[in-house]
This record gives structure tokens, C-alpha cells and sequence, in this order.
């Protein structure tokens, strides 16, 4: 009797977005694996438990899955320690799906918004199935992404017709638009980029916190909203102490 | 009273892949606008049939927005004609709208995958909002779309970890693989792009009726699958009579 672990897109904010799929595949599970990082988010294990309570009739076994501490970025020789964490990090939740999923079994992992979208869990899952004693299948059930929900709030289509989409690390923002490209829709922004590139002939299409009852959403010629969006993301920040914002840069 | 127009994520092919949010709406809605293409495919229609079926316990009011008939590409000045053709499916649904939307009520479109994504019917909804004589109100829930179901399927990321993923027409993939972008999703393929590009250095990652009981997957090394795909797809096509399709372009 094989053993199965799923990974469940659980949408990226709102617990309505939750597919059906999902819904069937939290009611079979036997086991849910919960990573637990550094410093989690309340709000994030808070959304993840109203989806199991809300689904589930019968009560769940979860095991927590603690990840090693991340290295420092001062160490020294800072790649190879973070290889050492991975390679920690892999035995540690190799050895628990090992412990905790039994023959016949169905182990799940909720991820936030679509798993194939700026994820590790699905490539960590793989090289644990790969190393693992025993067949274990894999399933991953789609999510609905930030990106969509970033669409979807502003009522906005990503894509100008017959032309592109780019979806990156609002790192690579820094670097400018893509030659060639009219809509970029930057994610993981620790740095504001928006606001440091050249706003010339550009639009921004902003959102935090996406899906949940504190979403905010800004949008306008990017030169002239920036600034307000500096102010209006500092003071979440300050008022409930982490952000999640992700935007669209919009060529006219 | 406010009249509401919802536009309906439904996913891209699976039945399940509908939210929690969509069912939501489904049921509190006085009226659904359904849109008759002139070849439209059964498939389609059933599993929009089916998923107002499952999740609604009351009769469901529908009405059918008929697209007048699209101009032939060889009809002189096709620009000019493609504008009158849109003038006119503009005033077919807003007059079909203005018709059946009563005050307070809310009528809804299920849009297939996201709304997002090379749909036209946000666009069409929000032009006619704007024409409309009396208040409408819109809102869009987001949905599971063929990107996202593409990447469950093959159990992959679409990213590269810090990489930029580039989704467009596979149109615009015949001009080769953008630069400096290693990740691309082409959907909208008439003319089998994957197999005319140079494969030299590609992996694909090909994924028919996604979602569905038809779902068909090949990946590989580009030059040595595309063969394959071309003859599983002519197949399908053979079989079925209509194929949708989408691929992952992967530079490794
Ligand atoms: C590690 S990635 C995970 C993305 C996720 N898999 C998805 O599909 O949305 C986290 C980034 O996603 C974006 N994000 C996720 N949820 C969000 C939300 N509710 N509102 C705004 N941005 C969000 C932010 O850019 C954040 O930095
Ligand atoms: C007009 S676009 C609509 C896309 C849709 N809004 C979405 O989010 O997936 C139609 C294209 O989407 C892709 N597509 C939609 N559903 C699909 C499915 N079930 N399997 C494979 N490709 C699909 C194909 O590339 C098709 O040509």
C-alpha cells in the first residue's frame, strides 16, 4: 500500500479560495505536515487552521516540521552554510514524513497561494520522495496565486492582448523592465523597488495584503502614486508588523 | 438598489478546481450570462452546465448573449470590420444586460481558468459598465487557470529560484525564447510553435486538457519529444475534434 503526500494550493489570502480539490484532499488526509519557520506569521498558521476547522470533520494529526536555523548571511562562507542548512533541512523533514506516514497513508503540506509560484516546498517534497526507503507518490493540487488575486482585485487583465506577461523577484525590477516588455508583476519586494525605478510612461497596479480583510490596493501613473504607496505600506508595516505586497508595472 | 455584474473564475478544466468564492457566488446570483461563440464546444458548455448543477440548489436564470458573427480575415479592411464587430457585440450585451439586470440584482459570467489571463470578457464587462445608463458594480473572482494546472500536473515550479517567468501567446514564441528569460508558458497554439523553434539546449513541458479525464502530458528534451507531441496531439485532435493546450518552454 503506497504512501501519497499532497501539496495543497490553499490560495494566497482569503480562505474562500480554497478549491474544492482541496477541500477533498484535506478531508482524506491522514496526516498534516506543518512547516514551521523561524519566525512565522500568526495570521499565516491562523489562515491555514480556519481552512482545516472549516473542512474537516474529524479532527487532524499534524506534525510540525521545525527548520534548522538559517545561517547568517555574515557567515563565512555564507553558500556552503546555507547548503548545510538545506541539506539539514531535507533530513530533518525526511526523517519525519518517514516517522509519521504510515503505509497506505496520505500526509499533506498547505502551501500559500499556487505552489509552483516562488515555492521551495514542492522541490523539497521531491528530493524527500527521491531519498525516501519507501514509494511515496506525490500530488500537487493548483492554488489560486497572489498574481491572480492581484488581477482580480484591481479588476485588471495581466496580459495586453497577443503580448506577454513577465512574473519575477521584484530584484530583477531593479534592473528595469524587460526589453520588450509592457507588464511585469514583481513579487517577494523587500526593497520598494517601484519606487527607485524609472517611473517614465509607467503605471503600477499595487496590492497588499491581498484577499484578506486588510487588502489595500493602489494604482496610477507611477510617478505620481508612488509616494503615496511608500507611506500607505510604512504605516501597515507598522501597524501589524509584516507586509506581503505584489504589483503590477504597467507600461502605457 | 445597486445592480451587480460577477465575473466567475471556474478553472481551467477540472470541475473541483472551483473556489469556494466562485460556489459563493454561483448561488446567490439572479441570473447568468452565458456566451454563445459561433463554434462553441460542448465540453465547455457541460462543464459550466455541471458546475452550476452541483453547487445550486435553486433554478438558475440563464441568458444567452449571442456574439454576432466574427468577419472573415479576407473581408476588405478586416481592422475597420473587427472594430464593428466589437461596436457591435458591445451593444448585444449591453443590451442584454440592461434587459435582464434588475435592480439589486446580481448577474454573473464563469469565465474558464482566470479572468486574468488572455480572456476578453473582463474587458468587454468594464466597457459596458462604463456605457451602461444605470450604476453597475463589478467584481472578479479569481480562478485556477491553465499556467497553474500546467505546473501541478508536471509537478514543477515555474520558476527558477530568483528567476524571471515569462507567460504569452505562442505567437510571440516563434520569435524564439525572450531574451535572458529561461522559464516560458505558451498557451493560444495554433500552429504547434514548440516544434518549429530551436530545441537546442529546451526542455518542454507539454500538458493537453488539463484537469479533465482527457489530460494527456509529455516532457522531455525538446528536440527529442516534440516529435511525440506532434503525433499524441494530432491524435487527440483526430479523436476529440477540438484539443486546448499549453507548455512550459524550459531552458536548462
Ligand atoms: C514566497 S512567495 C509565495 C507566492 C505564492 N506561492 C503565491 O502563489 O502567491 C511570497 C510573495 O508572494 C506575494 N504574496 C503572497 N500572498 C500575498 C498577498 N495575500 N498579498 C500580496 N502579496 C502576496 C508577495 O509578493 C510575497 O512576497
Ligand atoms: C483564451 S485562453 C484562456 C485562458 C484561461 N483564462 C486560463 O486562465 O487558463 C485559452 C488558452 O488557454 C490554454 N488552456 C485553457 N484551458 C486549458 C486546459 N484545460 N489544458 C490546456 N490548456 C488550456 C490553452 O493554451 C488555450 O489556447
Amino acid at each position: 500500500m503506497a504512501r501519497e503526500l499532497v501539496l495543497i494550493g490553499i490560495g494566497a489570502g482569503n480562505t474562500d479560495w480554497v478549491t474544492q480539490a482541496a477541500v477533498k484532499a484535506i478531508q482524506r488526509l491522514d496526516v498534516l505536515f506543518v512547516v514551521v519557520k523561524e519566525k512565522d506569521l500568526d495570521e499565516f498558521v491562523e489562515v491555514r487552521r480556519r481552512i482545516v476547522a472549516e473542512h474537516r470533520d474529524r479532527p487532524l494529526r499534524t506534525v510540525e516540521l521545525h527548520d534548522p536555523p538559517r545561517p547568517w548571511r555574515s557567515t563565512p562562507d555564507y553558500p556552503a552554510a546555507v547548503r548545510t542548512w538545506r541539506t539539514q533541512r531535507l533530513a530533518q523533514w525526511g526523517q519525519a514524513v518517514a516517522a509519521e506516514l504510515g503505509e497506505g497513508q496520505t500526509g499533506g503540506f498547505l502551501v500559500w497561494g499556487d505552489p509552483s509560484l516562488y515555492e521551495s516546498t514542492l522541490a523539497i517534497v521531491k528530493q524527500l520522495v527521491a531519498a525516501a526507503e519507501t514509494e511515496i507518490s506525490v500530488q500537487v493540487i493548483p492554488g489560486i496565486s497572489s498574481v491572480m488575486a492581484l488581477a482580480a482585485a484591481h479588476q485588471i487583465p495581466l496580459n495586453r492582448q497577443g503580448r506577454a506577461v513577465v512574473i519575477e523577484p521584484a530584484r530583477l525590477l531593479a534592473e528595469g523592465m524587460p526589453e520588450g516588455t509592457d507588464d511585469v508583476v514583481a513579487m517577494l519586494d523587500g526593497h520598494q523597488t517601484f519606487a527607485s525605478i524609472d517611473p517614465e510612461g509607467l503605471d503600477i497596479y499595487w496590492g497588499a495584503y491581498l484577499g484578506s480583510p486588510d487588502q489595500i490596493l493602489v494604482h496610477g501613473d507611477l510617478a505620481t502614486v508612488r509616494q503615496e504607496i511608500l507611506e500607505v505600506r510604512a504605516a501597515a508595516v507598522d501597524r501589524k508588523g509584516w507586509i506581503f505586497d505584489t504589483y503590477l508595472i504597467r507600461r502605457r
